[in-house]
């Protein structure tokens, strides 16, 4: 007789947990000594509350029942919960709301693989700090916890998720050449990206710009190529990009004009985090100012969220390359 | 719009959250402290395999399907999956193994009530080590884990899992009146239990013994009552309370004949987890020398889970009544 667990969980035995509690606690601590308070919230919610959050975030989680019948889900992330509460129980707040959290979360490995994961998280969320000013604090404060961890190379991408799609519309792509093209840079499917513009007759802009990557130069090149039409999200970017480099973090950036994400929560600026040492994101976020408005008084917002698990791989792949 | 989270379950807010933190920390290091590693488990677990540890585990928790429709479970505690994993992941290991854990786990309040819950534990489970020397490791390891939290009042309800299927054999009471009498000692209706056995004309001593409850003198009381029948479970009984005495801890231990726990597997002592300033359990366990084997090769077993917000409930309001 065999004793599975299902796809995509693990159990974590003494050697390994010790390092991973180390870690986890460790990132944590960063985020409450700069202030942000530790929440939590349940690990299954109502789906229609998480689709007031985002279609595809509710659609990607386990699903169950509860005795009335209503439609439950593993949680998929944490930021649409933490929008949730802050909608729901921070409603009479007017400043900044720092808040973090560490826990599970469930995901599809691939959207439509069938296969789910169970995840462990350590993430913030700046509520109610705009722009630049948020999204920098929230970038420095994820760099500061990973060094704090003994990370030496990690780095984070910066995007801008609105990007894209403000070049479509300027180009005035609909339809279904719109989705094919959203669809390949999703999937960071630039060859696809390419030959799909070139046989629809669209400018090549579509895909030069979003495979531009590297430091501030990018941003001159995406002007050039752009003009007008990115120019609140690339002064958005550069903004960013200085604000980051003048508080010394120049060298743990990298400008990203392809980088969006998945989940339609996301208004500006998105973040992605590397480690070289590992082949896979560390964790990812990004500025959604209009997620929390759907639970409450509308109000700008920032957050990221690393994957502990690959954190602690980036750990040790770094160790062994020392 | 309202946007409410599943009955039994919470969101804790940063001010609840640090104390709940410092309690859940504080906990878990006694015991890693004390030699107890620390692991995790998969909180979805397949029914099936629950099953294979106790029939009414698995019934306990939320419900969900697979993409392959195979049913699994929301764990509804850690014991049968931490078995699971020693009899699967520690097959090699001959010596004791001391394992500790923190998370979450989701049970009916009432069974049948279709109330879930979602509770956070903090627990620790002793392998290899049988009898009262396992046992007094593990009650005296929690007391102390209380103490080193704050708790000044708590104490540890000892009873015996087999003592009244004992009792019941010995009287060879069985079928529908054993049925009955088990179930009214599980719902600990004393009172509904003496009508019982006063109406189906048994031997007082079947609604006497499970009442029995204090110090040493109620084994005394039992002997008188139950004689050879109830010899094994009241020497193991006697020689934990002699043990745990021995060691100090004599003012925390409270004798308990009627003490049996929901769940099948446990095969001997029985403990819950007191605090005289709150009206419920703080936590719960005991031996169960049969559950690993249904894994793997058998080895004794003992553990003891606690409630960390029922825990941090007791906390403040034993600061109250100081």
């Amino acid at each position: 007789m065999t004793f599975p667990i299902p796809p995509g969980t693990r159990d974590v035995l003494p050697d390994e947990m010790r390092e991973l509690r180390a870690l986890m606690d460790g990132l944590r601590s960063s985020l409450q000594e700069a202030g942000y308070g530790e929440v939590r919230t349940p690990t299954v919610e109502y789906e229609d509350v998480l689709r007031q959050g985002d279609e595809r975030a509710a659609g990607a989680g386990w699903r169950l029942f509860d005795e009335h019948g209503n439609l439950l889900v593993l949680r998929s992330d944490m930021t649409i919960p933490i929008a949730r509460m802050v909608g729901t129980r921070f409603a009479d707040v007017d400043g900044p709301l720092r808040l973090c959290y560490s826990g599970q979360a469930y995901r599809s490995v691939t959207r439509g693989s069938g296969q789910l994961t169970e995840f462990l998280q350590v993430g913030a969320e700046l509520i109610g700090v705009p722009g630049v000013e948020g999204d920098a604090e929230i970038v420095a404060l994820v760099l500061d916890a990973l060094s704090g961890s003994g990370l030496r190379r990690h780095s984070v991408g910066l995007g801008d998720g609105a990007l894209y799609r403000a070049l479509l519309d300027a180009f005035e792509v609909a339809g279904e050449d719109a989705d094919a093209l959203m669809s390949a840079l999703m999937q960071r499917d630039l060859v696809g990206l390419e030959a799909r513009v070139r046989s629809a007759g669209l400018p090549e802009a579509l895909f030069v710009v979003p495979g531009l990557r590297g430091g501030a130069d990018v941003l001159d090149r995406a002007e050039e190529l752009m003009g007008e039409v990115g120019a609140t999200a690339l002064i958005e970017l550069r903004g960013l990009h200085d604000e980051l480099s003048r508080r010394g973090y120049a060298d743990r950036l990298i400008l990203d004009l392809g980088l969006v994400h998945e989940l339609g929560y996301y208004t500006g600026a998105v973040f992605e985090v590397y480690d070289p040492a590992v082949g896979f994101a560390l964790g990812g976020g990004g500025r959604y100012d209009q997620l929390i408005g759907r639970f409450g008084k509308p109000r700008p917002a920032c957050g990221l969220a690393l994957d502990v698990q690959r954190v602690h791989v980036a750990q040790a792949a770094e160790e062994k390359m020392r």
